[in-house]
């Protein structure tokens, strides 16, 4: 489960670390090793580390479009920047003149804390040999105080010295694309320095605040607070402090660094001013245990406990934490990034894997993040109308990657031909319809999930229907073959661009347009008055409505071929050249081409990116035998590259449900380590896409859930089919499904259920063929 | 009119020569200076030429794979070859030791002979200084015996020496894709020798003869046809004649070259040998007076004569020339070339340049070739149906490239990519499907120009019904819009692969579809049985006319945007970058890029390969008023690169139509110097695109008759709508419409119709407003 590559180990369950600094893997470590808390992300980065290194604090609601072709969020002044020196000698954990030993970075994941330290020996030679320091420090993005990042440097002097240090907000940032702040003032209120800084194409305000505690040693200058004269610099507003150190003498500083945005409130100067005093005054310690609260009642929400031979807990937990701190579950007008807050990649803005990757673990958990998450959809929905009206259809054509107006933020130019140098025109945006019907789906699980019929009456419905509108007005009719088509998409495997009638999307399609009409027909007779209001915005009368029955019953889904029981992706597929793709790769010219349409290698062969009849198969288990799956299983994964995250989940998923046990495993174990194992370059085809895989992150409680515990959720209740790897002992996890909740407890041969004893009413539960109605406060357990 | 690059220059009206030779263009040459038949093509080469000279003798009806990939015609043997020796020094215009004066090749196209000579001085050591030679020949492809190329080389010696020639077939030919003769073996047949050979893919016998007489002097063997001991070499069957030269002496080579394939006849052998033996016999003197009579029968029917003040007449001719050599006009079942049978490129098989620009040209001249020519597309209606059915369409899809069978021979893979050294996937094959309704249109423009129903019964119905048929089958209905579409298709304009809607392919589609269902009405009415038959063949029921109803009714045709009067080429195309040729150029990496898609420069903005909206003026100038054609002229025009040799014929014809009489004569000259003056290098993108551009050949009659000469056919009858270039005083040429011949005399201000004594009726002929009914034997003289 690790990777030699990398100096990256697990400690426990809750904590990784690495022991030696890997210059090639620092994208993906900064990435690997964040805090965050949903409203920001910050980098696992030293305090003394910049921007060369990758520093950043992603800020969600921020999005600025610098370059005039990619929006993205804003990575803000760095407001825990920490600068030493002893002597004239600079003090650094990866540059400067000095010897560096004992290196370590952590996270600890149970509360979301960075720490990090090493050991600093000077080389120069006007330093005495053996003087030296131990430089740490732990850091955590504050989830009782959002706005909040935290952080305590500790210095202990083996030897003694004179230390300077600087420590401020540098304003100074990476970016990826683009300069996003037109300017940044430097503000000193009081004890509180900040910047003060204005985006580069709305000027929204974004304000970096930091206020310093010192304890242990007494700065030679009488007023702790007060700043020597640090040297004026650009973008930068630090204080300096100098410190007599003596041996055995160790220093403390607490730094506490706020960020608000205009967005945020309508004064985020007094804002970030305020909260960094009193966060100040509060003491590191005393936020740290305020946030370490909340985080224990998320995982009491997310618990899921493994017993078993190999680190399956400490990874899982890892995956469960990076999907929590990407997802804004404050807000309900924010969506989770494809990168979460790591970085800048992928604009800080949802795909499809919101909906389909990150949200079901919420949507049994913690249903009102899922709530939240859906009505973000609901508030962009005028941005998908946009889109779908910009290109000549109905309804909502949701954004491929949408940010906070749901506008698309997609470019037309995503990679780059490496050959040649130019860019490549990827119809992301245009073509990957399924996005929309995706989160008809998700809207239509939260309803089944939660029965919540206001939802679907204030926001649930009103999607639902233009998404029909969409689809309607997106599909063609056959006559000769007397039946709807979808032409010119792509699915989930975007190596082929152009292709029709794909299954995925056409079955998701139908499936969305169902639900539609299932909700058309229930708001008629419970909220007549209601629907009207909303028939009116989306412009559907009875005649529409037929349409959707048409196209809902009419619409081609390619069905298994007769012996072989396969499926093909989309017409024409089975034509194509069929070659694995390992051989396939023999015929690239560069490594980094990009494989996919118009001219990769694998369009015109059966070479897929990523699964798409096996993720069909993952979302509609009912609508397929288990032996058509397990054909399409066989037949699709080898032919599958499994160049998206978002792949082996999947196929983990699938595989235990029907019974190929070791693969399931197998894709387990390599979704899991996506992030922490990968030793990808953070780049591809000249676009960066660099930082953790928030989809795979979510859906590893899925695969756990879905997968080796066999849960299904339907109209009836529970189902439970277990078949646990033969590594794991037991696993237990909650779950919340319409307003009850409850405890699963699974070994090899039994199931447990424990109902809570705040259920309302009995929990209708059914393993295998047996059915149980479980009443409140009560236990069954069941052999297997 | 001449380009300063070029040698070639204009000897008068029938005539043209270069004097010096010119190895970069001798691709071109060789196509330029060709003669031929419509049976063979034989490049305009030395005799002393061999395959690195490009010689080449493409035989129709001789298709054959070799490479497993591109299928084209076969060069055959050379049964031409001479080669000629002083004493030990090769005597040769373009290589060896000698030194060459008085180059010169020619062609005179009034009766097709190429003729060329040089005078030759030795260089080396051994041959006495002021040895010359005189050598000349000259050739011609006969049109009265189709089978027959006929050579007479003259030897003057103007001072002596010993003398070898060796002549015979020389199969060591040029080949662009792949050896096409598996085998070859030598013959000898009394005087006859030749080789026997056999095309790779089938087996096919083909079948090149050499007779040949001397005249003037004596060679030193007693037989002069026996041979000496040429040297035996593979794939080679020469003579070897030695003569002792005196000053003075005039050596006369008599060579006959025959051809035949097992395609052609039973016994190729016997009757190639049986024809060299028969035309050696006759003589060149005779043969060639034999075949000058049938050119003289063809001129007349082509007759176009002009009075001008520049080159337009002999450029004229030479146009005409290439047009009718190109044409199998001896037979039903062979298509016209794209390239005509100058060489392999464009694989010797139709494109939709026969009907458009091909076909006009003898449907109101010699409307018996056009019936052939359409006869050739019932012949293949099978391999279009075999080619619908595979692309899981309905009807009759004829083939891009369509060769003997009518199946598809246009590779999946035409170009290159030049900066990748990739295949670029061009979908010519699958998605141009404007193919099929131009059929159409030539058969709907055949019966109004002829009458001929019997051919509409045994031919034209059938394949009408069966491309209705496939249109209703490619095409969408989309419902929301109440309309059929036509999806991912590329028009005439090939840049734009991918495209919807584009209007050059939706009205001619509409266009086909009306037809069939006129003819499905009257063949219901005068020959319900035969009408019976062929919708059983073709799947026809009532349903089905409903259908063709249904599409002809609600198709879309992109309709002139309301104030603009602009016409959209296809959904979108106003929204890409608008950049002009020029301009765009600049982006290329390398000059040899494809511009089109999917990757070209071109592709992304509004910058088109050739006429689309233009050609739909030109095919419909009826459909349209004159303000939209120009304000549509205007916009379009400057954003056409003209890389195609169908675009500034095209513009020309519209241009005249329309007023813009500058451009449409400068159009005209540019159209008419395309081969002639062209120096564009005979490949694109890696793929031979060399030999003669039939189909600007081909619409070089169109320009002067539909577009300066204003004829427009009607049901009524022939509209003419004169607009005499200033450079021309007069324009005569011959018409035939329904059965009567007329004579057409032009000139500025005067417009004279001569009907044949021979017309069976009047001949309705209007002029501008004014309406005539000219009586047999009759002229008006009408003034403008």
């Amino acid at each position: 489960m690790s990777s030699q590559k990398s100096p990256i180990y697990i400690e426990n369950e809750w904590s990784i670390s690495e022991n030696r600094f890997d210059p090639v893997q620092i994208v993906t470590t900064g990435s690997n090793f964040m805090t965050g808390n949903g409203y920001l992300g910050y980098r696992g980065t030293f305090p003394e580390w910049e921007a060369e290194e990758y520093v950043g604090c992603i800020v969600s609601d921020t999005y600025d479009n610098a370059d005039g072709k990619w929006k993205e969020l804003c990575n803000v002044p760095n407001g825990l920047y920490t600068a030493l020196q002893l002597g004239a000698a600079q003090v650094h954990p990866t540059r400067g003149p000095g010897e560096v030993s004992d290196y370590r970075l952590s996270l600890n994941y149970r509360y979301g804390r960075t720490s990090g330290g090493y050991t600093w020996n000077p080389q120069e030679p006007g330093l005495q040999k053996g003087t030296e320091l131990r430089v740490s420090f732990e850091r955590f993005a504050s989830y009782s105080s959002l706005h909040l990042l935290a952080q305590r440097v500790r210095i202990a002097a083996i030897t003694g010295g004179l230390l300077t240090l600087s420590t401020g907000v540098d304003g100074r940032v990476w970016s990826l694309n683009g300069e996003h702040f037109r300017e940044c003032s430097a503000f000193n209120e009081g004890d509180i320095i900040g910047l003060n800084c204005a985006t580069s194409e709305k000027g929204t305000e974004v304000v970096v605040a930091q206020g310093v505690q010192i304890y242990g040693v007494t700065p030679r200058t009488k007023d702790s607070a007060e700043p020597l004269s640090p040297p004026q610099e650009k973008r930068r507003n630090f204080r300096q402090l100098q410190f007599e150190l003596q041996a055995g003498d160790e220093l403390i500083i607490e730094q506490m660094m706020t960020v608000f945005s205009g967005n945020d409130t309508a004064d985020p100067y007094s804002a970030a001013v305020e909260l960094a005093r009193e966060a100040t005054e509060n003491g590191y310690e005393r936020e740290a245990g305020q946030s370490a609260r909340v985080w224990d009642t998320l995982w009491n929400r997310y618990f899921i406990h493994i017993e078993s031979t190999d680190t399956t807990q400490a990874l899982l937990n890892y995956n469960l934490y990076h999907n929590i701190i990407a997802t804004p579950a404050h807000t309900d007008h924010l969506p989770i990034g494809a990168r979460g807050l790591s970085c800048q990649a992928y604009q800080g803005a949802a795909f499809w894997d919101q909906e389909i990757f990150n949200l079901p673990m919420y949507l049994y958990t913690y249903p009102e993040v899922a709530r939240n998450i859906l009505i973000y959809r609901y508030k962009t929905l005028d941005g998908a109308r946009r889109k779908a009206e910009r290109l000549g259809y109905e309804g909502a054509y949701y954004a491929w990657i949408s940010g906070d107006t749901g506008d698309e933020l997609c470019p037309d130019y995503f990679f780059k031909d490496v050959l040649t140098g130019r860019k490549i025109r990827n119809h992301f945006n245009d073509w990957q319809i399924h996005i929309s019907p995706d989160i008809s789906y998700a809207i239509q699980h939260y309803y089944q999930a939660t029965g919540d019929w206001g939802f679907i009456k204030d926001y649930g419905a009103e999607m639902l229907f233009e998404i029909a509108n969409f689809l309607v007005s997106h599909a063609y009719f056959k006559k000769d073959k007397n039946r709807y088509e979808i032409i010119r998409v792509l699915g989930p495997d975007e190596y082929h661009e152009n292709a029709d009638n794909n299954v995925f999307t056409n079955f998701q399609a139908k499936w969305a347009i169902g639900t539609a009409l299932d909700v058309y027909t229930r708001l008629s007779s419970t909220d007549p008055q209601i629907l009207q209001k909303i028939a009116q915005r989306c412009r559907i009368d009875g005649q529409r409505i037929e349409l959707w029955k048409e196209m809902y019953e009419h619409i081609y889904i390619p069905e298994p071929v007769a012996e072989s029981k396969l499926i093909e992706q989309f017409d024409g597929y089975f034509g194509l050249e069929d070659i694995m793709p390992n051989t396939l790769a023999n015929r690239l010219k560069d490594p980094n081409e990009y494989w996919g349409w118009p001219t990769g290698i694998a369009y015109e062969t059966q070479v897929i990116k990523q699964a798409d009849v096996v993720q069909l198969f993952c979302l509609h288990p009912e609508s397929y035998s288990v032996e058509t799956m397990q054909r399409n299983y066989r037949y699709y994964e080898p032919r599958t590259h499994h160049r998206s995250s978002l792949s082996p989940a999947v196929h983990s998923i699938v595989a235990s449900r029907i019974g190929f046990y070791d693969q399931a495993y197998s894709y387990f174990q390599e979704s899991l380590g996506i992030d922490l194992f990968s030793t990808n370059p953070p780049a591809s085809g000249g676009t960066f896409i660099g930082g953790i895989h928030t989809a795979a992150c979510g859906i590893a409680w899925q695969m756990v859930v879905f997968g080796f515990s066999g849960i299904v959720f339907t109209d009836q209740g529970i189902l439970c089919k277990p078949h646990l790897p033969q590594e794991w002992s037991s696993v237990q996890f909650t779950l919340h499904y319409r307003g009850q909740s409850c405890l699963v407890s699974l070994t090899a041969d039994s199931v447990k259920l424990d109902a809570a004893p705040s259920n309302q009413k009995a929990l209708p539960f059914q393993i295998f063929e047996q059915e149980y109605r479980v009443q409140p406060g009560d236990s069954i357990t069941h052999s297997l």
